[in-house]
């Protein structure tokens, strides 16, 4: 299938949003946001190094690159409305295979009611998907990595590790008969951002946000140090699925603290908002758990320390990271 | 170099526009465009495919890749002023040629006020630059390559071919001693898009644009399907650079029309407005020539047709494609 060929076919009739003034069909799509500021980010994801084959069909590669992307817009605190992919094909690519990573961003774009505007889709010898995503969130109200203050009560959404469970499921025989498979299989396939409890979040005025993409050890060392605040964290506080259960101790800690793409937020608020943020949490259906606090003490801001029963120790923000 | 190192070593420390909120730094980069619509569009380019290092330093293929994308704003009558940059790095590139790269992006640039606002470094087995470009146009006044009208003036800025010639002259021979060399290198590696130039026709009403990309013959049949009119181009009046002389006479059509990466404006305006559109071509220095016309004839539209000595014949949308 030729480039237009293509364009044309995952082409949308019909916006969902009356900003977009003109999707795709030019040298470029237009949109309009007058009372908002426009929130973009770029994700790109290789054929066996992000993901393969053999641990996820081509819809699930779609479905997750584009959950990523509106992970990140949940962590602004944005309401996602558009975006644009870019497609590197190899030949060993069928036509249909490229049409189903297509029906699972379009899956999910449906359920957060995203518009695709424009693309471009060019040959090569390694499949690459990069998705440039664009929201809109209140004037001066997005939600920064670097508004933590000393006192705040430190939180995450849904459960941890999740994802890295699924993965290890996939990947390694030992885990292969485990219960719950389809639970943690489908964490990592098909997760599931954050979108509304992040916009629920609008009437706290003071929120800091970062989605977990890295894992909770990684995302908490960004925030201490974008905010240069000391974070503490309790491990027994992190909220843990039954699932994990089964796995070996020391894969459970390391699902939950680097475990990778779980797309829950991590953030805080002030100790006063905390309740708010509970309620908000009910409303928009979504779990919520306190895993810690944060304070200003010259000497550790910027780092991040875990506490196990009272010991204390210095959480690396040896996160997961693709490195090949 | 790890993704973060890169990044921290191309951010910016001041933006040049006021409207970027937040750039690198954070899950996305915010930017706020109160009173203008936003343009934007994705253009990706794979080593081997759209370039190779045997033609092109990495300094270049910075260069190019982004002058695409601002041609796309130019081509829109917007004003490009942010960017995200998507690249997949492989292990034999080094860091010096990724920064390379960058330092041909910054380049043009600041040639042209954008500010980079965000990224994704990821490895990879081949080389993939993928940048998204965001710009502002007044209210509805992006200009569309639907909007042709029936006895509109059909022009192009600049001349035709001089990148297809240039890469010629790396690749072949029996080229390879030819004069005005450092000319057709520069316009095949550091292409000019006419933004100015695209600007200044805000004062018309109408105008349809459309950039080459993929050659004359290509861009005119889209003008042409986009506004389902009928193209007339006249052979003899394609503007052509004096260092195309050089090339045989069959070489030199083939450029003229199919020669892409020019990155030259091609489009309409109405007759009356021509005088209009050529002191505004003088104003922002842009050389700009008339090649034909358009027609509403209801069993010939949506095709061009091209005329030599009064020969008449289709010009077929076979325009350079990328087709590996």
């Amino acid at each position: 299938m030729d480039e237009f060929a293509f364009i044309d076919s995952i082409k949308q009739t019909k916006y969902r949003h009356a900003s977009v003034i003109k999707g795709i069909g030019d040298d470029a799509a237009v949109f309009r946001e007058n009372y908002q500021d426009v929130v973009t980010a770029v994700d790109t994801f290789v054929e066996n190094v992000h993901f393969s084959r053999k641990t996820m069909a081509p819809f699930h590669i779609g479905y997750r690159v584009l959950a990523a992307n509106i992970s990140d817009m949940a962590a602004m605190g944005a309401t996602p409305k558009s975006y644009l992919i870019s497609i590197v094909v190899p030949k060993d690519w069928t036509d249909e295979e490229l049409q189903e990573i297509y029906q699972g961003m379009n899956q999910i774009a449906k359920e957060y009611r995203l518009d695709l505007i424009g693309g471009d889709t060019v040959s090569g010898n390694e499949l690459v998907v990069s998705v440039t995503i664009n929201g809109a969130v209140e004037k001066n109200k997005a939600r920064y990595r670097s508004h933590v203050r000393a006192g705040d009560v430190l939180f995450v959404t849904g459960t941890l590790g999740d994802s890295a469970a699924g993965l290890a499921v996939l990947l390694r025989e030992e885990f292969s008969e485990f219960t719950n498979k389809d639970y943690l299989l489908s964490r990592h396939r098909q997760p599931t951002p954050r979108v509304e409890f992040a916009k629920g979040l609008a009437e706290i005025d003071r929120v800091a946000l970062n989605d977990i993409s890295d894992g909770i050890a990684s995302e908490a060392n960004e925030l201490a140090k974008a905010s240069n605040i000391t974070i503490h964290v309790e491990k027994d506080k992190l909220p843990k699925h039954e699932a994990l259960e089964q796995f070996p101790q020391e894969d459970q800690l390391e699902f939950l603290l680097n475990g990778g793409e779980d797309f829950e937020l991590v953030g805080t608020v002030s100790e006063e908002n905390w309740e708010k943020a509970k309620e908000i949490a009910k409303k928009t259906k979504t779990s919520i758990t306190k895993i810690g606090y944060a304070t200003d003490v010259n000497t550790t801001n910027g780092h991040v320390f875990l506490y196990t029963n009272g010991e204390k120790e210095l959480l690396k923000p040896s996160g997961y990271t693709h490195r090949n």
